[in-house]
């Protein structure tokens, strides 16, 4: 039985998350696993770093697998790719220490929402962007992210009422480019809440349109109250790009 | 009565095409003229620059619309992308000539046919391109495309065997250039047969792939059959990218 550590990027947009769900093989999960099983022969477990949910995308999903198999490394990366739908890919898959866990492990991630803000409709990306109502004033959304990074108790933005665990994660970065008719938003952090990003984005174009200020940012955290903070913008402007492993989690090379 | 000229971008992936379909409504004339009847409480009628096949794209397709309303030249663009799909954008609008005619005063078109030939599944452009089976050589295809160009007679690339007009085009130029995991198939001519571009295509494919050599091409000109030349690629990696017009057709400013 040997692990590996797979890099897969995906178009969420007909599919109900990654994770498995009662009543749909609608997942990105489910797909992995379904072709994993078929090729073995046997049921395959796929472990994600995280969940994406509904219609949200991934450039660079990391996941891990523990099979037995006579094929290698190449053999197995083709066969998927092949009998993935087109929408799924596994950009790298090789063999990793046998105690690589993809969730446990994951030290950091970085998601990129996507706003299109140019005069004409996205005809082409109209699946990986959100077309905010307003233009936004990106210098004013870059001063309310400064007061989001760093350790926090991010329980305002947490999409999931009844979360019992911890709500406080650290964001490391937040990054606003506007490049052409697209403005991306970089989030880097240790990890992030159910619907956080979404949440965070909603409550930065609030600021970017002049609905809040950003300086309400601090007293927004202290509230610790989700109804205090942005309304989430939809799933389709986000993508999971990168997930990142310390060096003693490293896989073998 | 004003003459309109519209400029066009489409996703054509969920459409039967330009033109008008008996039992269906999901066509990119029938959704414009849709909007545009209810807009002006009167039928209207769209006069496209040439019929794009069912799942072909368009940055840059050119129509024209005969109107009587009070509403402006903006006021009508607002509306039409207002009501029109997602995946259908009027991208300028304007008053022109009463004579303009979108089809008979066109002097020349450009489409682009698109190719993947990167390592990994294209995941968020499958729509937009084909993937070839085998990486095409793209010197032997330049080699052949130099042949294609000039006035000829096209009917061996004309993908209508019933065919009773003239089957003699002019191809100004075919460009073939690779970007990154892309090859972008340019192709400027005085206009084309049903599924010319498409067998054109299929044919330089087949020559950058060894089945056939660049300097077969004039013969097969020559030979006036369909069955002669290349296989057909499929649809979704051609874009109509421009429709010219001579000066002195051209529409008031």
């Amino acid at each position: 039985m040997k692990n590996y550590k797979l890099i897969i990027s995906y178009d969420g947009s007909r599919y109900y998350g990654w994770e498995h769900q009662p009543n749909t093989e609608m997942t990105i999960q489910g797909k992995l696993e379904s072709v994993l099983s078929k090729m073995l022969d046997n049921p395959a477990e796929v472990i994600g770093a995280g969940r994406t949910d509904a219609g949200v995308h991934a450039k660079g999903m990391v996941a891990n697998c523990h099979m037995e198999t006579k094929m290698n490394e190449q053999e197995i990366l083709a066969y998927m790719n092949r009998y993935l739908p087109e929408d799924i890919c596994v950009r790298e898959l090789r063999i990793c220490s046998d105690r690589f866990h993809a969730r446990y492990n994951a030290t950091g991630k970085t998601y990129c929402y996507t706003l299109y803000v140019g005069e004409l409709k996205p005809v082409f990306n109209r699946k990986y962007v959100y077309v905010p109502e307003k233009q936004p004033d990106i210098d004013r959304m870059r001063e309310a992210a400064g007061y989001l990074v760093g350790e926090h108790d991010f329980a305002s933005f947490c999409g999931n009422p009844k979360m019992k665990k911890s709500t406080v994660r650290e964001i490391y970065d937040i990054n606003i480019e506007r490049s052409g008719s697209y403005i991306n938003m970089t989030y880097h952090g240790s990890g992030f809440l159910q619907y956080m990003i979404r949440i965070l984005t909603g409550t930065l174009l609030e600021v970017g349109t002049g609905k809040r200020s950003p300086d309400s940012i601090p007293a927004l955290i202290e509230e610790k109250n989700r109804s205090s903070a942005g309304f989430t913008v939809p799933p389709q402007g986000l993508c999971l790009i990168k997930v990142d492993y310390s060096n003693n989690t490293k896989e073998k090379e």
